[in-house]
């Protein structure tokens, strides 16, 4: 006798990085999703397709801080996921940033992926401690961003988990 | 023989209202929300308390478009539940906003009521059709607004009957 | 006997657009700045350098909604512009944006670009009339819509004249 | 023989403080800006009437970060500024806020601050090094705090005087 048949979730952690800050932070928050048991794939943004957005249940987005928003790589993705338009409505979301400084247009970065994400239909999550709107590392990730960004990718999972297992 | 009972769900829809334009799409939002069989009450805001948000799985928020942000009642409101923070954590959040103009600072308001969500780590959702953060109305609410506040409340009512109900 | 003389101030238009309507807005905030006597440039994104940038003391930059945000050709050049990081500083910068609906998510592009300006250490201005933080288009451009543009360019121009004329 | 009469320059720096944070970074942002020439007068934003924000060249508000945005007490303020909307038109803004984290909703309380300074039609400047969109202070402010905020107060003044003196 068993309980009902679950969906293994799918989450994709899709990042743009230079320095390799933001693909310390994608690692980071992959630690925190693994143990809910979601299938998780980390990815350069140069190696995901708009069509491949379709298969995951979960796509949690990351940049530098360029200007204040995403570096145009990670914006020419949503630019072309326009042709799957309706077709990530109901999936989750997420979003991260590393940036120079405090004050440097960390915030406005994640607020900006997560703006695209909503206008695609998804669904976010903000978290009462930790960082607020998503994951921000000033500089290389540090002791407090690995614990900021595990949490996040627990949190985010499990609502994956709530919605789509 | 029965399936697993489930909560009944409940949703606020709190608004501040002085033309009566913030309260008719209050009222719009109620209508698409209640066929989904959510328990909606639509509140102005004098009358919420910061506990009351607690016995919600659910809060819509409303506010003209003052200055690009939500009125100083509502942001009292905002400020005053910090006594609960935390507590608000996994409950599904909402934003609408009428103003005058096109252009005019609509979705400024909706993102910073959506923003204040987020920090109490609730779950916000967009839209791929219709108002993509959240309802705007200029000016009166027409059938334009009618349709959209509908769509939304139904939308926003599904998102939290799959995480509460 | 004359006045002290006066710089030439320079004002580029950049845009990107497909559909033409943004291009049309560019054309429009021309027609209000040049009576100014600034003198003004209107550009594709695609025949601007980074290193034009600087020959400007006046920079507008208007992008169709992607997503919420400028698209990713108007970003590439934003993010291109590092090479020149603090030699923007003190120029004037302005924004404007067509999309398809109210709530579209054009108030949020126009709010990016600023963003973007401002980390650039650019002034820009609001309007207390007219579109307030920038001009913005549902569909093609409309009478509306032209007067907002012209009122735009020619507030920027005033501005820019007052800085660096 | 002198050269032309030139205006004193007169700015507020209009603060909501608890913890004392937010009233430090005001003082500061006064020390920087002092040696410009200009006028400054630092006040609590309950000493604040709307019609006194008329007789300023310069405004420049501070709230610590109360769920993303400024205080429900500096919303009143701006809410009720309305009364004299247009008369602020071309005057010189800026904003600060002070915060417990990282990621903690600082930017956003600043951007915020500007959005409704800019629908007053003020005019706002950047900063390509320093905090970009306003001064930041993660708890207490400290060296890098310090240098910020009187760096900040002198840009916002030099503007002013350009404009206004």
């Amino acid at each position: 006798m068993t309980g009902p048949v679950r969906n293994m979730v799918k989450m994709l952690i899709c990042y743009y990085s230079r320095s390799g800050n933001t693909r310390k932070m994608a690692r980071l928050i992959e630690k925190g999703a693994r143990p809910t048991g979601v299938e998780v794939d980390v990815k350069d943004v140069k190696d995901v397709t708009p069509a491949a957005l379709l298969k995951y249940d979960c796509v949690v987005i990351g940049s530098p801080t360029y200007y204040g928003l995403m570096s145009a790589e990670v914006k020419a993705l949503l630019d072309k996921s326009i042709r799957y338009h309706g077709r990530l409505d109901g999936k989750v979301g997420g979003a991260f940033s590393s940036s120079y400084n405090v004050g440097g247009g960390n915030e406005t970065t994640i607020m900006a992926i997560l703006e695209s994400l909503l206008i695609h239909g998804m669904v976010v999550c903000g978290d009462p401690d930790g960082d607020h709107y998503g994951p921000v590392s000033i500089g290389k990730p540090n002791r407090r961003v690995e614990a900021v960004c595990r949490r996040y990718g627990e949190r985010v999972a499990e609502l994956a988990k709530r919605l789509h297992g």
